[in-house]
């Protein structure tokens, strides 16, 4: 070839990265296949921020809520936090070596050993029972403490990362799309709210004050010194999951979400309460139908049943009558994680 | 005179009104008198907001809490929202005319038609059961409206103006000047939150979502056409006074705050709380110590003693140990009311 063709040749394949990089940059949803659900954000976000739009919603009144487990992260095959409160329990054993023998610790132990089959051991009674010892009697500070430098090291069976690289990037999109839209984004969790908030600044530019979540109370008290500090008590005050959610979002927010997002019967009521309020409403369920590249339930759509995270068809059908939309992973997401090639 | 003089006379006014009226604007604390307590405040916002300070906070975590009645309003002769309760029990015997005969309502009704002294027959616990028939039981958006409605109209009987003309104009110079320098302002009252967050945006400029406060729970459930709604439950979930307060922040806000402003010893854990953070701290306590211009009330100080915006000698002297800077009406505010002349 001669110079001038190569050079040309160079000047071609160098425009179209850029303009192709350019248009990448260009759209706020990359990560997201062309659809009825990329089209379904996009459409709300317009109708909802132009000015003279008749679905116009004021910026202060533009409130998004999130789900966390199954629909920021992964959370199969179990929950980050019970991987938390199970990992704790060492710890709590050298504290009290008694423990090491007694029913449900010592389960735990074993499972921690590598002694699989004793998952199905631990009953929901039993994991109450772990959930108490592991997230309450200690000062909050130290409890944060413990959460920050687990977050920052714990890694998930899978992958081998850390759980908070286990975020799905066209969740992180839509969030940093709304935000951008003037709109303020919260997590809204039936996860611990004390342990979400400890890495969700970092992990979703989602401030503290923004997280609700499962709460108990605290108790103030002194130290010997006189300080005041805050220790984690036993004593449920919101349990934010399905009629949870609306009732924590009154109670946090204080104002009726004008989008929610989804992936499980916890978030029914959540979803209903958004599209219950007048004007333009965005309700959306993420339905795990990518056994290869994340997992597969439901048991909606005939995708396999679990406990964690469950998607009936009775919701997928609700879903469907009310105009709520559903985002199907493998067919959706172009892309699901940021670390994918 | 001669025209000239007259001129160069109206020009030398006009440039002295001007000027004024000029470091007028600039002073973003106009209506404080100098002083210890000006001072405490500007020069707190200056080491917490100066690039390269030693006392530098970063703008997501400048929190600052205000409790309201008697810190930003006026509480005296007794709490608006009680007001508010003992003023709808007439609406409450239309509906149940039952009540009209019935202890404590039948004392409102004596109170509200004019018998004075039947306010003292009022207990604590009849109290508690208007409260519970006026502030529960309804659904929310029925009970917003209600809040909505009488803070439009009912007015205070020694000013004849509408409570929410009762602010401080001095802490409402703090409120947009903390603001102005990255503040995120709240309230953390004693009072009932759905209550003050109905009018705390137009009056003060401060969200819903910014507004904490004694909190009930709430229950989900679904009209006849299946459109869901929260109706008020008689359940406690937030007793936002006393040590409440840190719980309170730390449940709906979760940080630390960096400057707290009370006035009464419901106020006391708050400014604990907040004082013992590290950096620059910012802890202020309004003295009611006016009785010309507003109320006089304490004890502290020897001020005539009072159950309602309790002010000890215990807290006073508290303040003074701790570095709390205290503000007395009197001599820190040369005006208390936007109304005033």
């Amino acid at each position: 070839m001669k110079p001038i063709i190569i050079k040309s040749l160079i000047v071609a394949v160098t425009l179209t990265v850029l303009s192709s990089s350019l248009a990448r940059a260009e759209d706020p949803l990359a990560s997201w296949n062309d659809g009825s659900a990329k089209q379904a954000i996009v459409e709300f976000v317009k109708a909802t921020t132009t000015q003279g739009s008749p679905q116009f919603v004021a910026p202060e009144t533009r409130v998004a809520t999130f789900d966390q487990d199954g629909t920021l992260w992964v959370e199969h095959p179990i929950y980050s936090q019970v991987m938390y409160c199970l990992e704790r329990v060492p710890a709590l054993v050298k504290a009290k070596p008694a423990l090491a023998k007694t029913p449900p610790f010592n389960t735990v132990l074993q499972l921690l050993h590598g002694d699989r089959a004793a998952m199905e051991k631990l009953t929901m009674k039993d994991l109450e029972k772990i959930a108490a010892a592991t997230l309450t009697g200690m000062p909050v500070d130290e409890f944060n403490a413990e959460v920050k430098k687990w977050i920052a090291e714990a890694k998930d069976a899978r992958w081998k990362r850390l759980y908070t690289e286990l975020t799905y990037l066209p969740m992180q999109e839509v969030l940093r799309y709304l935000r951008a839209n003037g709109f303020k984004t919260y997590i809204v969790t039936g996860g611990g709210q004390d342990f979400v908030r400890m890495y969700a600044e970092q992990t979703y530019g989602i401030p503290p004050e923004q997280v609700v979540g499962t709460a108990g109370g605290t108790k103030y008290s002194y130290d010997k010194n006189g300080k005041p500090f805050l220790t984690k008590e036993p004593k449920l005050l919101l349990n934010d999951n399905n009629a949870g959610k609306p009732e924590g979002i009154y109670l946090m927010i204080g104002r009726r979400p004008v989008a929610a997002f989804g992936n499980s019967t916890g978030d029914k009521q959540m979803l209903e309460y958004t599209k219950a309020g007048d004007g333009a409403r965005l309700a959306m369920l993420v339905l795990h139908d990518d056994a290869e590249r994340e997992y597969a339930y439901g048991p909606a759509q005939g995708l396999p049943n679990t406990k964690v995270g469950t998607f009936t068809q009775a919701l997928y059908d609700e879903a469907k009558k009310n105009g709520w939309t559903i985002i199907s992973m493998k067919n959706d997401w172009k892309k699901i994680f940021a670390f994918e090639p």
